[in-house]
């Protein structure tokens, strides 16, 4: 009999300062996830943060990532910078310190790293950007997770490197043909449907591809799939995604190569 | 026959941005100093600053030191701030696990802890900032030095929680009978014959003690000698302080507990 | 027949970036007031926010002041922080200058400057912090209000230096005998009850005097009362509050010298 | 007989925080120039230094504009980042804002208005940003002038927008035969010799074209040149050309619309 497994992902400690809002959602999500993509004070974040969102992670024995993301507290990270590779290299290295240190603090150990927004998305194009942030993560220790856009750039350039890459996909969005989701600015980017999100991940994980918006059959490796902390909607999906894919005999847990 | 050792730090990696005009001097005071205590992003610094200051650092095999500050760029990290003790602690891990990044990503080993400005000030005097800082040292590592004000809240601090402490002196301040400096603000807060200056180190390292301004010999402890890095003043005083002490007998190294 | 007028003052435009819960509390406190604080992107605040909460401020014809803070978005510009007067002079120019750009822009006028947190505190104690910020609001503008605690070094240095002064009066705290607010970390600071903080603002308005934790009345000049935007709570004590003055025959309006 | 004039300007006031060494150029290049653009905080200058900066420039009655950048302290305003024409209309209004209080403190009055960097650089290029700037300019004050690459999409929603554009040319720069500046990735982007660029200035101002790169003649006007402030080199470029172009008969002064 083959075995499943599956990593369900979320963005944590997203605060700031006085700006707490989030830690009430970050305190909902917590038990129904495997993974903790916790931001480094660039984007988002800020040390206070760091530390209660370590603690809680620790506590529901949630796997730790390092979530670092452009300079851009204002635009949270979300807006394009052109920056070198190696200003990439190093906004990889400084932030994953800042976040291991509290990890380390608080007597666990760092599992991966996963860059936010528009860092995560032009890893995934750039060649030489995902060289940049791969060779970051190995520099920094050789034995991090590096999460990445299935099929992406970064996760080619994890492989050079040798650096292992966790393979992302995404429950509520579609594939093209290449194997690419498509942009949000077109029309049929979102899956609507919850049913219809919760059997593109099973199918995903266990048969290994999604069904393109063309119609096509495109492999796909489904190690981890990100989902949303906040809002009802999102604790309702997760809850229920979780459910799902136990049932369907996926063990759900935090990513470990085999 | 007895050995005495000296340790010669000095503040590097203080440029940010397009301000790179420190560069220039770090790369002069390095070749004189043993240690070096790196700004870490906060009052000073950046992630291109650091990765380059560590890497000069290490090609002259000065011990690194992370140099924790205040968030406060505009004021250079001088200001003081009413911050809490868990304030402190939080970004003092922080920027230890930034800088303790770039140190690893270069092969290199982080050797200490020295804080910044107001906040090196504000651990010098006050017992719970110090207890802080000192316990934010020992959580992310309990091997790292820190370094403080000879005789300091921050020095006692490291005793009580396990970290040691190397006692900084400094040679061109004047010392009050009661072991602290004479504030800036005083009269006489400053020796400005380098002569006197250069008598005061040798005394405070083969006797063990310093002559306070009202002229009382106070029992002082010197590991390490704080010197300044920028202007032609500053080389040829550190290089004549390094000469003299040499040349006195004292081996001169970066810190090491015996 | 004496008539009797209060100006109902609430500091507003705290959202930051991404963080944007509080515009929701300023849209519902907005009908309630007749003067807005409005954060100027040191401690809070960022263009956007500013110019959607001017706006959203001449729709309901509130006047307009400008809420300069230290440049400490992290703290919320709550953490005292060491400046120079001259400092305090540069931050609050450009601040009100930043702010009053989006009201010419909207076609307003600016009214008034209040200080925010920190600065409004390091203002009513300290003389020389009082002057500057006087001095800067008169440099940009001789005709801007300046918003201050009532008896404050603040309200002196506006007098002094030809700026109008408003005395800021608050409901929900205690005096101390020489007129000062009893400090929130002594016991008594707050009054829990409404009736009572209702009463409070009434006998200030009306007979001009405050009865202090010591049971002795204190004159008390009463231009402004300062109301919170954030919380059931708080906005059912701004609509009471606006009843009862209504009732009692005060002209509920924003601060106009006579 | 035909009178030219020409307006010389430069960036000044990109000092930050402790870093100064700006300057001391800055008071070097304010004889030879009649306007200067004060940068305003966000890609560089801090209060402090836009007051010092607003009262040299004033001293030696040289023409104040604002000079808006992109919020990127760390990258002095030069990476492009992707925001959209709303983040671009209130970063303008913002600056421009903070920066003419310190104008009007001082007792004089803004002149001009000139986007830096990156933001220049999009706002020459995309028809939706440079409507956005054209349109800050005008909202918050319509008499004030908007500096521009000559041609430029900039130039253009000026125009249309009610904005009295400043059409900007450069010495040390070739240019296309569709009149734009080439990239200064390519090769024989910049003019290295000084006679070359002081003869294309003159052209520029007295015939009202330049010689592209190709060898076609192309038409460009030439309201205000820009140079450079730092190194040895631009301040003796700056002497000559004021020097050359007063003798070729122009009138070497801050642009005044006909």
């Amino acid at each position: 009999m083959q075995t499943y497994t599956l990593d369900i992902n979320c963005d944590l400690g997203e605060s700031y300062g006085t700006y707490r809002t989030m830690m009430k959602s970050d305190e909902a999500i917590l038990p129904l996830i495997t993974s903790a993509n916790i931001a480094c004070g660039f984007h988002a974040g800020d040390p206070a943060t760091m530390r209660l969102t370590v603690e809680h992670a620790m506590m529901h024995q949630v796997a730790i990532g390092a979530h670092p993301g452009l300079p851009d507290l204002q635009g949270f990270g979300r807006r394009i910078m052109e920056i070198t590779p190696r200003e990439a290299y190093d906004m990889v290295v400084y932030q994953i310190g800042a976040l291991e240190a509290f990890v380390r603090a608080s007597g666990g150990q760092l599992h991966h790293v996963k860059p936010h927004g528009a860092l995560y998305n032009m890893a995934a194009a750039d060649i030489k950007l995902a060289q940049a942030i791969a060779e970051a993560v190995y520099q920094v220790e050789p034995e991090l997770y590096l999460y990445g856009l299935a099929g992406s750039e970064l996760m080619m350039a994890a492989k050079r490197t040798g650096v292992r890459g966790v393979s992302e996909v995404f429950a509520d969005r579609t594939y093209c043909s290449d194997g690419r989701l498509t942009p949000r600015s077109h029309h049929g980017a979102l899956i609507e449907q919850p049913e219809a999100a919760l059997a593109q991940v099973l199918r995903m994980v266990k048969e290994g591809k999604v069904i393109a918006v063309d119609g096509t059959e495109v492999p796909i490796r489904a190690d981890t799939v990100c989902i949303h902390g906040d809002g009802e909607h999102a604790l309702t999906f997760a809850q229920t995604i979780r459910e799902i894919l136990e049932a369907a005999g996926v063990d759900v847990t935090a990513y470990q190569a085999t």
